[in-house]
């Protein structure tokens, strides 16, 4: 089985549990892909075998979390930095499983208040964050780029910025404002991930819930 | 004037001219936005004033080559690899002019058989190199990684590699083209220069034509 292991805080207990199932023989036969070169590490670490898109094209399931899910289950993606990674990896998966706990629950996405990443080339950057806050005007958008420790610019795994959009009220129709944000030229990926989990595991107070497309 | 600076070898003969007015005093209070770091030398060596898309977000006129011109004056372009610093600059710009000569005419955009360039992270380029060829299966595409001198992969100025796709017969469709290759994730920015130029000027052996829109 081709598993994609996804990043962030959420993802790693999940890389941390199939290192584990590994090691005591309850898992076998499988091969992981890596969303970002932190899971790489943490499976390398774990003895999980690894692969690429490059050498597995086709993904039987991937799991990893999510910043916001919507009741359609789409989703916001990437606060942790890893969403063009996550993106290709997830979108060629047969089946991909979230796993969130119940505070990303949004009514519509962006309702969060938080990030919406947009990974854009280092060059003029500044043009493209205020294209991106221009994009979203109605929503009260404000477009940031996105700092490191040091309050110098993150970069990404693929040397590229990110400009976090952050609304005053959610998104008015995501499917739009995913098309247009990819129509940017220097825009190379962004945190909607719409129409793509086939399954959500939400973690509340009252147990775990699932809820599949 | 704001004025968008092209890269190539036509558009370098253009760069001369500007910084050759210039000093001559024929023209002035013009400010250029180069489209590479090559154009950015070689403007900066002329004494011509530069600037960027971040401090102006508004081109009056970008002047470049192309790769391919057909008649509704679609382009391809990018073979110089700098396509994506291209289409920022002259989808900024109010008036965009081509400068080629008559061997870049074609009846349809692909039909030269030489490369239309996408440029991808270089994450898992060969799972995209792959999709890319898939895509124009009907077009008897075959989908190659540029690469440098030294044969190793030419990388672009945003750090990005280059997927050149040469066509049998031209692309059907190139509207749709243009959006199924922006669909795939880790691409870029591809060749397709869809509905930007104003006008075309065409060198050719009976003298010079210009088309405009």
């Amino acid at each position: 089985m081709v598993l994609g292991l996804g990043t962030g805080s959420t993802a790693a207990f999940v890389v941390a549990e199939i290192g584990a199932l590994l090691s005591s023989g309850k898992l076998s036969d499988i091969v992981g892909v890596p969303t970002s070169k932190r899971t790489y590490e943490q499976a390398l670490s774990l003895g999980i075998p690894l692969s690429t898109l490059d050498a597995h094209p086709r993904i039987d399931l991937a799991i990893d979390g999510a910043d916001e899910v919507d009741p359609d289950l789409n989703l916001v993606k990437g606060r942790g930095g890893a969403l063009l990674r996550e993106k290709m990896v997830e979108a060629a998966s047969d089946k991909f499983v979230v796993v969130a706990d119940e505070t990303k629950l949004v009514t519509g996405l962006g309702g969060s208040g938080l990030a919406m990443p947009v990974e854009v080339v280092q060059f003029c950057w500044k043009y493209n964050q205020i294209r991106l806050q221009e994009l979203f005007e109605e929503e009260g958008c404000e477009a940031k780029l996105r700092l490191d420790g040091n309050g110098k610019p993150y970069v990404t795994d693929n040397s590229n910025y990110i400009v976090d959009l952050y609304f005053k009220t959610p998104i008015k129709d995501a499917t739009a404002a995913g098309k247009e944000i990819s129509s940017l030229e220097g825009v190379v990926e962004h945190g909607l991930f719409l129409d793509m989990a086939t399954a959500v595991i939400i973690a509340g107070k009252d147990g775990v819930t699932v809820t599949a497309k």
